[in-house]
C-alpha cells in the first residue's frame, strides 16, 4: 500500500464530519538513518532493537564484507560513508580503539555521538571516556548514554529497572535527539546534565551491590564478635576450666547462638535510625534541617540491614528445627531417660515450663512470619503495588510488632538466666543479655514516641511546622 | 554546537540518497517551560524530575529569596511572574492554603492547573480539591493529577505500578497538556473523565489495602471461632470434667490446630466461587449474564484469600516443625519409654500405622510445597512474565492439586478418629469434621464440573453460545 | 476552555522573554477515530483503554442497538459506516467469522486492519489468521498485533512484561501506524517483520512453558529412575533376602532419599554447561563461533535446571525436618534406649560423631540458605534491578559456592559408607555415590578454570582475542 493510498482514503473519509488522524500521510513512511560503529555483542543487539522499533541501521565497520552476523536488514559499509549518512552514530567500541575515530572527524563534524561505553575497572583512565571522544572530535556532540544497559536487555525487550536511559552531554539538541529515540525503544530517558557526568554514568555498572556495603560490614563484624565471644566463653572455658572438649558444638550450636544474636541487633539497628531521626527533628522542632551525615547514610541502608536481619533469622530458623535429629541431642536425650530409669527418679511436669517454653517458640514463630511478610513486600514488585500509605503501614506498623515479638521471644529464651552467678563466666555477661540492649532500647524510645503529646508535636512537624518560625509557620511549608 | 551547524549538517547528507531525520531542526531547541507552586517535597521532587526530562522549571514562592534548596537549573520567581511565563501550572499546595490563589485568578487565567493534592482523611470537605481549586479560579482549566505519586517515586525514576498517571478535568486539551507532559516523564496515562471523578482519586492514596478488607476478616473470624471452640472442647474440658490443667497447650498444640483448620477452609474459599460461577453459568445457559453482587466481590478477592491461607499454612508447617523440641512433648515421650520399662511391655511395630502417618506427612509436605508455588506465581513480577494460558494452568491445574493434597492430608489425619464416641465432647463435633465440610464440597462439585458432557456445555458457554438464543448463537458474542 | 483562548494566553505570555510550549494549540483537540470491529471482551477492553488514551472510538456491529454494555463514550454504527469513519481498524472477531468481512472489502480498502486473533490449537489452520485476512481484503494492509495482550490487561493498565507488543506486516506505513496507537497506550512495540511472522506470534499465547520443558523432563527422568533403583535395592531386596516389610518406607525414607539426589544432580547440570562452554572456547580459541546446538539449548535453560532444582531442595528440606516426628522414628528410639538399659550397655559419646554429623547438617543448612537466595534474585523484578555484575557475581560467584556446600554436605553424609561392602547390594553402587559423580566433575572441572594461566587465556578470549586471527587479534571485535 502506498502511502499516497492512504492519504486518499483519509481525504474520502473526512466529508462523513468525524476526525481522522493522517495515518502515515506526512512523516511516516520515512524511516530514520542511524549508524552504529561496531559490530561487537552490544552493537549488534543495540541494532537489532532499533531495526524493530522502525529506525534504518548501517553499520560502519573496517572491514565490511567480512565482519559475521548482523541484524536481518542492516546496511554494513565503511566508517567513512557509514558516518555520512546518519546524523546520530552510536559508538559501540572500546576506549582502547577510539583513536582510529580521530581520522575520521570531518565526516563525523556535527553528527551526535553516543558513546555507550563501560571500562572494565574504575579509575583507570584520568578522564571519563565520553569526555575523551569529545576530545579527539571536538565538532561533534557526544553524548553520553546506553551503558547501563545490557546487550541481554536490548534483545529482550527492557524490562523494570534497566528501563532506565541515564544521559549527559553538553548540547541540548543532541541529547534531545537521543532521548527520543530511546523514547521509541521502549525506554525512560533521565538527564544526568552536562559531559562532566559521564564519569558517574561509565561507574554505574561497575558498582557491586554499593547500598549493601555497610549492612554486610556490620553483619560480618557482629558475626566475628560474638563468634569469638561464645568461642572463649562455651568452649574454651570449658576446656580450661572443666577440662572437657565440646568443639564439636562450634558447628551447631555456637552458629545458633550467633546467628539470632546478630538478627536481633540489626533488625533494631534498621528501626533505630528512624527514631533516633524523629527525636532529632523533636529537638530541632523543624525537618527542614538536613540530617547530619551519618544518620543519612544509616537512613538510606534500612532495608539492606532489614533483609541482612531476615537472612540471619532464616538460619537461626532452620538451625533450630534440626536440632533433634542431632546425634549430640539425641544422645542427651536417652542418657537422660536412662539415669532417670537408673536412680529410679520420677521427674514430674512443670505446667511453668511448659507454658514458658511454648510462648518462646510461639513468640518466635509469630515474629519470623512478620519478618517474612516485611521480606516479602520488600520486593521491588510488591513494594511498586503498594500505595505509600500501605507500604507505610506494612514498614513500619508490622516493622515495629516484628521487633517486638522477636525481643519478648529473647526475653523469654533469657528469663530468669541472668541471675545465675553461673553465666557470668569469667566475670563477662552472656551473649543474650549484650543482644538485649539494643532492642530494649528501641522499644522505650519508640514507646515514648508513641505518647500522644510527643506525638502530636512530631506529626505537625511532619506537616511542615517550625518552632522557630518568625511567621505563621503552618503556612511555611508549602507557600514559601 | 548551534542548531544551524546541525541542520547544515542534514542538509549535507542528503545528497547522498539516504533518509535523514531532522535532528532537533524544528522544535527540540525550545525547552518547554513549566511552573510549579509549592516547594515542599513533592514540589522540589517533581521540579527535579521535569528538569531531568528537559523542561525548563520556574516555582512560584512567596519569599522567592529564602526558600529553601531547590533543584539545581530551576528558578523562582513570585507567583504572579511565574502562573504569567507558563501554560501550565503544577499546584503543589495543601487545600488549606487554596484561598491565597484566588487573587491570582487574573494571572491564572487560562491556564492548566494541575491539582497534585491529597487529603489526610476521606471526607473531610465537601467537595473534591480539585473542583474547589475550579471553583475559586472559575477561568482556569484544573486538571487532577499525579495525586497517586509519590514525592520518593518522582525523585527514583517510576517503576512498573507507580507509572500509571491517572487524570480527570473537564477540559481535553487540558488533560492532553498534562498527558503529554506525563508521557515525557515516562508515565503512563490513564484518563478517568471529567472533574467530578477527582474525588475519586484523592480517595485512591487513602485506601489501606482494600481488596483484602474481606479475606482478613473472614480470617479474623475464623480463627477466633474456632480457637474458642477448641477451647472450651479442649482445655475448659479437660479441667471441668478430668480436673486437669492443660491450659499451656493454647501456645502451641491450639494454635497448631487452628491456623490448619482456617488454612483449608480459606483455601477452599479461594476456589469455591469459580466452581460457583461455572454451575450459574451452566445454569443460565450463557456467560453474558452479569453474576450476582456477591459472587462478584467474592471472586475479586480470591488471590487474597488463598494468599492468606498460605500464611496460615506457612505457620501451622513452623508449628508442626517445632514439635520435637518442646519441654513437654519431650517429657512425654521419655515417660512412655520409662513405663515401658517400668511394665515390662513391649510394643509391637504397627505397619499400617506407618503407612499411614507417613502418607499422612508426605501429602502435607507436597501440598505445601505446591501452595509455595502458587504463591511465588502470584507474585506481580512473576505473573506478569507468564502468558495467560500459563497463568491459569497454574492457578486452576495445579491449585486444585494443592487442594486435592491438602484435603488428603487432613482425611489421613482424621483417619478413624470420628467413629470414637470419645470424639464428640459435650456432643459437640471434633474440629477437623468442621473444617472438611467446604473442601469436601467443592472437590465434588468440580469432580461434577470435570464430567466431560458438563465440561462440554461449560466450554461451549464460555466461547459465548447461548441457550435462548434466536438466532445462531456462536456467531452471537462477537459479531451483536 | 477554548482552543483560541489557550492560545491567545500564549501570545500574553511570549513578550515576557520566556520560552512557552503551544499548549495543545494546533493538533491536541483533534482527537483521532479508530474503529472496533467485535464487541467481545477483548474489543470492549480495548475500546475502553482507547478511551482513556484520549482516542475516539466506534464500534462497528451487526445489530448497533442492542450489542450488551459498551465503553462509555464509545460510538456504535453498523460496519460500513463504522469501517469508512476510520483509518484504522481492528478486527477484534474470531477467524471463524472472518468470511463476512469480504462483503465489506470496498469500505476497508486502503484502512489498516489490526488483526488481534488467537486461535484455540496450534496448526489447526493452514494459514495464520493474519494471512487469511490479508486474502480476503488484498486492498487492506493487515497488521498482526496485540494478541499477546490479555483483556484482563488492557483494562488494568499494562505492567512489565505484558506491556510488550509484537507487530508483524508488510506495509510500513501501517506498522507505523499500529506503533503510534501502541505508544500513546503506553505499551512498547517490537517490530518481527513482514506478515509471514504472524503464525509465529499467533503461537505464542499458546505455548505452555516451553523453556521448561527439558528441565521438567529431566528432573521426571531423574526421579524416576532413582525412585526405581532405591525402590530395588532398598524394598525389594530386604523383602527378597531378608524376609522384612519394610515398603512403609516409600513415603517420606525413599523420597527423602530421590528429592536431594535430584537437587543435587539438576545443580551441577545447570552450572555445567557454563563449564564446557568454556573448556570449547579455550580449544577453539575464539568467542566467535557458535556453540553446537545440544550446547545452545542446554545454555538456555540453565535457570529453568537451577529452579527445578530448587524445589526438590526445598523437598528435601521439609522431609528432613519432620523426621523426628515419624511414629516409626519414635518408635526406634524408644526401642534403642530400652534395649541399653535392658541389656546393661553405656554407649559412649563419639566426638568425631558429633562433628561429622553437625558439619553435615551445618553444610546442608548453608547450601540450602545460599540457594534460596540464588532464587530469590532470579525473580524477575530482583534481577532487573541488578546491574549485569551484581547479576553475574551472585548467579556465578554465589552459585558456585552453593554447588560446593552442597556437594560437601553429601560428602560428609557418605563419609566411609562406601568402604562397607553391604552398600553394594547385588553388585550395584549406592546411589549417594552415582549422584555425586556430576558435581564433584562440575569442581573439578571450574578449579582447572580457575587456574591463573586458564583464567587468563579465557579471559583474553571473551574480550574477543582469537588464537588464529592473522592480523592484530586484539581490535579484531570491535573494528572488524
Amino acid at each position: 500500500m502506498s502511502a499516497d493510498r492512504l492519504s486518499s482514503v483519509s481525504k474520502k473519509v473526512k466529508p462523513e464530519g468525524m476526525l481522522l488522524h493522517p495515518l502515515g500521510t506526512a512523516a511516516a513512511p520515512e524511516q530514520e538513518l542511524l549508524c552504529i560503529f561496531g559490530t561487537g555483542d552490544f552493537g549488534r543487539s543495540l541494532g537489532q532493537r532499533l531495526l524493530q522499533s522502525g529506525y534504518k541501521v548501517v553499520y560502519g565497520s573496517r572491514r565490511p564484507h567480512s565482519c559475521g552476523p548482523l541484524p536481518q536488514g542492516a546496511q554494513v559499509t565503511s566508517h567513512e560513508a557509514a558516518a555520512q549518512s546518519a546524523g546520530l552514530v552510536f559508538i559501540c567500541i572500546h576506549r582502547v580503539h577510539y583513536d582510529f575515530l580521530e581520522k575520521l572527524a570531518p565526516q563525523l563534524k556535527g553528527k551526535v555521538l553516543v558513546d555507550v561505553s563501560n571500562n572494565l575497572k574504575k579509575n583507570i583512565y584520568p578522564e571519563a571516556n565520553a569526555e575523551y571522544l569529545q576530545r579527539l572530535i571536538p565538532g561533534a556532540c557526544v553524548v553520553k548514554a546506553f551503558n547501563t544497559l545490557s546487550a541481554w536487555s536490548l534483545q529482550n525487550g527492557p524490562s523494570d529497572a534497566n528501563r532506565q536511559v541515564f544521559l549527559c552531554g553538553n548540547s541540548a539538541e543532541g541529547k534531545q535527539a537521543v532521548a527520543e529515540v530511546s523514547t521509541k525503544l521502549g525506554l525512560t530517558v533521565l538527564d544526568k546534565g552536562s559531559l562532566s557526568a559521564a564519569r558517574e554514568l561509565e561507574d554505574f555498572p561497575l558498582q557491586l551491590f554499593p547500598e549493601w556495603r555497610l549492612p554486610l560490614r556490620v553483619a560480618v563484624g557482629l558475626t566475628a564478635f560474638f563468634f569469638f565471644y561464645l568461642l572463649i566463653r562455651d568452649v574454651i572455658y570449658a576446656y580450661v576450666e572443666q577440662g572437657k572438649d565440646i568443639s564439636f558444638r562450634i558447628m551447631v550450636s555456637l552458629a545458633n547462638t550467633v546467628f539470632p544474636i546478630v538478627s536481633l541487633i540489626m533488625l533494631s539497628l534498621c528501626y533505630l535510625p528512624g527514631v533516633i531521626a524523629a527525636f532529632l527533628q523533636l529537638y530541632r522542632g523543624t525537618k527542614y534541617r538536613r540530617f547530619p551525615d551519618w544518620l543519612d547514610r544509616w537512613m538510606l541502608c534500612r532495608k539492606q540491614l532489614g533483609l541482612v536481619a531476615l537472612g540471619f533469622a532464616f538460619l537461626h530458623v532452620l538451625y533450630t528445627l534440626i536440632i533433634p535429629i542431632r546425634y549430640y541431642v539425641r544422645f542427651r536425650i536417652a542418657e537422660n531417660t536412662i539415669s532417670q530409669i537408673k536412680e529410679n527418679k520420677t521427674s514430674v511436669f512443670d505446667t511453668t515450663l511448659a507454658w514458658r517454653a511454648d510462648s518462646y517458640y510461639s513468640m518466635g514463630i509469630l515474629g519470623f512470619g512478620l519478618f517474612i511478610l516485611l521480606g516479602i513486600t520488600s520486593l521491588p514488585s510488591v513494594s511498586n503495588a503498594l500505595s505509600w500509605k500501605e507500604f507505610s503501614f506494612i514498614q513500619s506498623k508490622l516493622g515495629y510488632l516484628t521487633v517486638f515479638f522477636c525481643t519478648f521471644h529473647t526475653y523469654l529464651y533469657v528469663w530468669n538466666k541472668f541471675l545465675r552467678p553461673s553465666s557470668y563466666k569469667w566475670y563477662t555477661p552472656p551473649a543474650y543479655l549484650l543482644c538485649l540492649v539494643l532492642p530494649s532500647l528501641l522499644i522505650v524510645l519508640k514507646l515514648l514516641l508513641l505518647l500522644p503529646c510527643v506525638d502530636r508535636s512530631l506529626i505537625r512537624i511532619r506537616q511542615g511546622w517550625e518552632r522557630n518560625d518568625p511567621e505563621d509557620g503552618s503556612a511555611n511549608a508549602l507557600l514559601p
